[in-house]
């Protein structure tokens, strides 16, 4: 596939993208379709988060013998059903080593929701606290969901203050009392960063210090392909906040972990000092006395109801056998690490680069995502390029980053094709790019 | 069951419930499991909304051949799958006699979800409209949830505003401008009360003349046994404002209706008028050019992604299968109307009289949910007496009226013995306070 800057031009028109820099995933999806159409050509799609792997079969298996159960005509218990509350404990311990009660394991429908409804009562709990604090680059949705709760958002890109620099940072930020939370995933969605231990230990210090509660997404938990986190109970464990502040609410998806996005399942993790923090504010609001029950009973009750029963058993199901040793997920996902190097090699082979390359001293791991620049292009030059040679991904303004660069995810690399295809695509790219640079 | 006044008294403080008519339904069932420990016995629970029925088992084969066709792993469509969106358009055809297009229907994590969120844009769509018209009695969540949106909740008792009297109150309200939406439910839980066509139509005329959007809670649809709803695509036809503006959204839930209250899956179906409708304020805040488009990209998507790709599949088997036919789901359901009759006429035998009794000149049906007040006891004297004598309710404050009397669901009698239990229990009540009333 190969468009001239006008056909591309005109179907940026057409799609309805004022700047593509602030264009939807799914505007980028309507605008590829487009051109696909047009060309009869696919794209090779970079810009979608789906799983690339299949469902883990326990949780499905477990998901069909709780309906043949009889699941299905009883509301889910809201504060969730027993046997997920509990196997969510035993998994936080087996892979993060800590220890988080089962009345502080919440599902929800997805890790969304969670986010969502957390933001609507951190937002609450202090009015005068009116700031989130949102490490960049970030998931795109977090940031419209802190927008249409009504937060003053504030960003800092990790790559801009890595380190020592980290605590500097914070404690200019915080120390204004005007933020409620902080949000971060780790790894990082899209640059694959992860905070180092010392990074996390400072994130955790600041929390305590002033009083503001961490969001850790850990969406891709144990993607950090780099070490061998995959021994339930045993070092090294997975990185955590949670270690060195019990101002921490971790969001664990099934999505990612165990393929599981289908059934939009989600636990919260709650420490027992932020489930059982009293505000004012929470209890007159809610007529609850702490957060963690106005946060069941008061706002995920209003929000849905409840997570789908049978995928309740299927997630619990899953965390159970992981942290029984017998589910090997961390060992199913390296399968995005091996794409992901790959594909790092086809886009470096080309002149690309990567935007976040560093976790400290180390190099990133390979994993779900990755972002890439290509010589002095801008992010809105680079999307377009590749675009015209095939290649869709999201533009990192997207994502809140400050750097030029684009958003890549291995996950619909499913097929040797794609990735032949992607080689050829890169090289043309290069190749007109080397030209154009000397001409 | 019999407590002294001083037990229940002592039970209510150590269950922290202050005032017994702005208890939530969870603290009453708090209560009377304290109660029934306390006394070894167990109470007759009309306090609950579950479901008393098995869900409908096409539901559950449809969700498990969905599971096995792999649907587990992927992100479901934010619009809707394909399948949902065209039975739920067959379904409101077929037994509402109106025609909203598969683009307009769009399933949500149950009708919680829809109410919480369709009032989260209703509340962003034109900044001078703060308020919500909320008709008495109701569902005591989508007030809760109205609250937590920051909507300026005014209500209006049904019972006080039957036939013409309703076209000069909603006048009066309407014409003020400060109305975002209405909303009920019809049935209407928990009064059993269904509007009339006179009453429908003004209802829709009102919508229509201020502007001002219904949403119709079919949470118990064809739930009113006094006519046969029972064949798709002939009449009668399941009373609805559809048939009298196009300023309508409904919510159609399988909870109730296919006993599927469990998977969390309803349908919003929303006019093509409503739909498309454009509104600056929600074009600026999500660059999105109509209600409904911002309705699924800008605010369900936040929310949680989506729905369980499992139980939509459900949800469209349970709704296709209904429209043609096949699915005798009225049929079902029926069996609310019959234990519905038989506790009233326990209660009437007890000297027990209707709050809500009349619609028009007719008698109310009997169905899932109906209100029962005694003598001159207000709501709380009458709660607090029948959990002396070992029967769970809630009071009709909760619910926003201003009548005196208590709730009563039907769904948890699924026992010969619980009518004799029942019976036994009133009867001793009558006797106690006859008795009362003649010292």
């Amino acid at each position: 596939m190969e468009l001239t800057r006008q056909q591309l031009e005109d179907g940026i028109k057409k799609a309805g993208i004022l700047d593509i820099n602030s264009a939807t995933i799914r505007q980028i999806v309507g605008l590829s379709k487009a051109m696909e159409q047009e060309t009869g050509e696919e794209y090779i799609h970079l810009e979608l988060g789906n799983p690339g792997l299949m469902a883990e079969e326990i949780g499905i298996a477990a998901e069909k013998a709780a309906l043949d159960r009889g699941v299905a005509n009883k509301y889910p218990d809201i504060t969730g059903v027993a046997e997920l509350k509990t196997a969510g404990s035993k998994f936080v311990k087996a892979f993060l080593d800590i220890d988080v009660p089962s009345r502080c394991i919440i599902p929800t429908v997805g890790s969304m929701q969670a986010c969502f409804t957390l933001m609507t009562l951190l937002k609450q709990k202090d009015p005068g606290k009116d700031s989130l604090l949102l490490f960049t680059p970030f998931f795109p949705a977090q940031s419209h969901q802190a927008k249409l709760i009504g937060f003053n958002r504030v960003t800092m890109d990790i790559a801009d203050y890595r380190g020592d620099k980290l605590r500097g940072r914070l404690e200019e930020l915080l120390s204004s009392g005007k933020f409620a939370a902080m949000l971060y995933s780790n790894p990082n969605n899209p640059s694959w960063s992860n905070f180092t231990d010392k990074e996390l230990k400072i994130i955790g210090e600041m929390a305590t210090k002033y009083d503001v509660p961490v969001i850790e997404d850990l969406a891709y938990l144990g993607m950090d392909f780099r070490k061998d986190f995959s021994k339930p109970y045993q070092p090294p464990f997975i990185p955590t906040v949670a270690k060195y502040t019990n101002n921490y609410i971790l969001l664990i998806s099934a999505s990612k972990i165990f393929s599981y996005a289908g059934q939009r399942v989600a636990i919260v993790c709650m420490s027992p000092e932020v489930y059982s923090r009293n505000y004012p504010e929470i209890e007159r609001f809610y007529e609850m006395p702490n957060f963690g029950d106005a946060y069941i009973f008061g706002v995920l009750y209003m929000a849905s109801s409840g997570v789908a029963h049978s995928a309740q058993f299927a997630m619990a199901e899953m965390l159970e056998r992981a942290a029984d040793g017998t589910l090997p997920f961390i060992a199913h996902t390296k399968e995005y690490g091996r794409r992901g190097g790959r594909m790092r090699q086809i886009f470096e082979d080309n002149g690309f680069h990567l935007v976040y390359a560093k976790d400290g001293e180390d190099e990133i791991s390979d994993g779900f995502f990755f972002t890439v620049g290509y010589g002095n292009l801008t992010s809105e030059e680079l999307q377009k390029e590749l675009m015209r040679f095939g290649v869709c991904t999201i533009p990192l303004p997207s994502t809140g980053s400050t750097k030029d660069g684009v958003r890549v995810c291995v996950s619909m690399m499913t097929d040797e094709k794609h990735f032949d295809t992607l080689g050829k695509r890169l090289k043309r790219f290069h190749e007109t790019h080397q030209l154009i640079n000397q001409s």
